[in-house]
């Protein structure tokens, strides 16, 4: 090598930099043939560890159907498509006309909208297109705070400080685990936000969405719903109908509860909402924009409508189970006056496990994987960082799980974090019950 | 369906709504099976164009590898990686830290640079996370001319727009094919630019690289180099390099001319710019920023960096040799006193034929694939849009393309434009061209 870096992220933290070192060091031959066989060791142990081995409760992934992923082709995606059927910049794309209006076709159906916006490579981006058409720099916007489930794409840090915007925290009731509705007038009143976006990372039950529509309209806000996490459940007709019932734009991930590949939808009813956020995303935000993603898209659109919820059904029922069986066990389970969780989605107070996130990473250690996550009701600075667990079970129902394996999984959990067991052994018998379940 | 939209985009124009509705109206079964079906058909005939019977000279695209295609795996793309190894947000992704390492450092080392970001989904998005971290809104950019390749991500439409900048062009030397050195020095005392942009979407001869730098130095502004379509012939040490001789910043596309996944890079030597453009990416634009694309960037790289630029130097030649040959043919040639291109770029003057768009139309029905583009001696505002032809040896060089096939190419796009010849013809005997090669 000519000229070898000393890091990659000299600025990153201390830890980082150890562990950036510690993998670099691992390099000894970055000939063509040693880079293949290091990726493809890396791509086989990330897939055992995933596809095979552990119990992935990250409420953020999923994986893709088998019948997505086979028209997943990757040179697609390397073959640029810019502007509507009809009207391209380039020639001989007839064939992606077609996925281009089947894919939003069939996401729009399935979300109760007119309009679908699907070229977004990720939920960040079409919320980042969302802010550029509906505000100006300098603008305000309200979210929902971060210990609150407010992404990073809603905040200063992320796609909002690109545009410009300032940032206020809507008020929050954490008895309701919503918006303050009685607070938001007011507050919407002083800070006269351009928009107003709800949707969680952690979303236990629906938000008021009729009664915050009433008040933003009230306001001049327009209301944004992101449902990333709660796309699948949506698109099912489970968990809450956000247009329907009052949010006039809609975006979400397309890989998390939806179960497709990574992309960002915008869906609205109104047409000139439409309009001005689709000519965001196009030319504003993308040249390819990807279009090896609609094909898995409109497949994986097609076999939610086809299922009929069924899915969605087992993903509540499984969190209903899970969050029953880690209460049994001993935990601290959020929403245990009102059944735990209408959603997929459960959350755990670990501030007497030593925080979200040590628990966390002690439970990888155990096979089972999944997140720290800001709690309602801890302060946004607590030292002590996150004080929750985050659990999905959108990819453990993908993958067989039901209750009994449920129980099973919340009995390891309280095993590695209230008994102090031996991980090792509870990763062995984690995979034994993957495996299990892959063999059926 | 319960509600069928009645067009995806009923604010485009005529001719597009014309063509969404005539693909719509192809949608007899919205079933799963429906779906998919039609699906695969659009991927099979899209594949068989492209991958095997048409000629790309699309400038914007390329073929990936076997290497590079057999490490992509759609399902890392759903497993979110957030933060730097070492102190990720999610657990259990200490495969990905050594993708994480290895992607930036193998890119890092072909383009000369001490710093390689990665992450960004595409060169657009590399391109705003610049403008975010240099520029704040209001505050002004001076990019190429459309005219002169000056790119949508460089202009107010596309992500400057989305940061709220103003946006000047540079003033260009029409004569030399760059940017005025002359006019530069008080064009820049004018309008004090934050960023000054070069690098374009139709690149025949290398930017004097460093005699811009030494005017933006002195007038304050960073010099960036977008080489989202020479990154293939920069990697491998070929016509220029940039980072070398002066630019701060260099951005590019991975997927084009470098020939591996969709995605952008940001790459510098300045340890506090590269910290300033990488928080803007994560968590400034990104969450989950698509690991899947880094197996094949990884490969891709090593790939580029074994072939020791026997790559680059086949699209240089092959473009030298077709340029020849279309001017031969009765073309009007862009750069022919000065031996038509240095790069793997080459243009045609369609004035005549009616301008590049209806040029490329024809050529389209003929199996050869290309776009028009702008040229930097016609008008921005020409009513007959774009002038000229763009064509990009990259893809068909990857093919197994040499001077032989592109002179009979070159003879078949005479017979297309100048002679009026029947395209269905054409297009057969270029699927025998293409199919002869693969069997090879």
């Amino acid at each position: 090598m000519s000229q070898e870096p000393q890091s990659i992220a000299p600025w990153a933290s201390p830890v980082a930099r150890a562990r950036i070192a510690e993998v670099a060091a691992g390099f000894t031959d970055l000939s063509l043939d040693g880079v293949t066989g290091t990726v493809r060791r890396a791509l086989g142990e990330h897939a055992r560890r995933f596809d095979d081995e552990g119990i992935v409760l990250y409420a953020g992934t999923n994986v893709m159907s088998p019948a997505a992923q086979r028209v997943s082709e990757p040179l697609v995606s390397a073959r640029p498509s810019m502007g509507w059927p009809g009207e391209k910049y380039q020639t001989g794309l007839d064939q992606l006309d077609i996925l281009e209006v089947l894919a939003p076709t069939l996401v729009a159906r399935l979300v109760g909208a007119r309009f679908a916006e699907v070229r977004s490579q990720s939920a960040t981006f079409a919320n980042l297109a969302v802010y550029t058409a509906l505000a100006a720099p300098g603008d305000t916007i309200a979210v929902l705070p971060q210990r609150a489930g407010g992404h990073t794409s809603h905040h200063a840090v992320g796609a909002p400080g690109v545009r410009g915007l300032r940032v206020v925290d809507l008020p929050y009731d954490v008895g309701a685990l919503d918006v303050d509705l009685h607070a938001l007038p007011e507050f919407l009143e002083d800070q006269r936000p351009r928009v107003v976006v709800i949707g969680a990372s952690l979303l236990l039950f629906p938000h008021r969405v009729e009664a915050i529509r009433e008040i933003t309209e009230a306001a001049g806000a327009v209301l944004v719903y992101d449902a990333s996490h709660m796309a699948g459940l949506v698109a099912a007709g489970r968990f809450q109908r956000p247009l329907a019932e009052g949010a006039q734009l809609l975006t979400f991930s397309t890989y998390k509860s939806f179960g497709g590949p990574p992309g960002g939808v915008i869906a609205t009813n109104d047409a000139d909402l439409a309009e001005r956020v689709s000519t965001m995303v196009f030319p504003g935000l993308t040249a390819n924009y990807d279009a090896g993603r609609l094909a898995p898209l409109a497949v994986t659109a097609a076999e939610i409508h086809q299922d009929g919820g069924a899915y969605a059904d087992r993903c509540v029922a499984n969190a209903k189970a899970f969050a029953a069986a880690l209460h049994d066990e001993g935990f601290t389970v959020a929403g245990a006056d009102r059944g735990f969780t209408e959603s997929h989605h459960v959350a755990v107070d670990a501030h007497l496990l030593g925080g979200g996130r040590a628990a966390a990473a002690r439970l990888a250690a155990a096979g089972i994987y999944l997140s720290a996550v800001g709690l309602p009701w801890q302060n946004d600075d607590d030292p002590a960082g996150d004080r929750g667990l985050r659990i999905g079970t959108q990819e453990v129902t993908r993958r067989g799980f039901g209750p009994d394996e449920l129980r099973q999984t919340a009995a390891w959990m309280a095993e590695v974090l209230l008994r102090d067991a031996d991980p090792d052994a509870i990763r062995k018998a984690a995979a034994d019950l993957r495996t299990g379940l892959l063999a059926r």
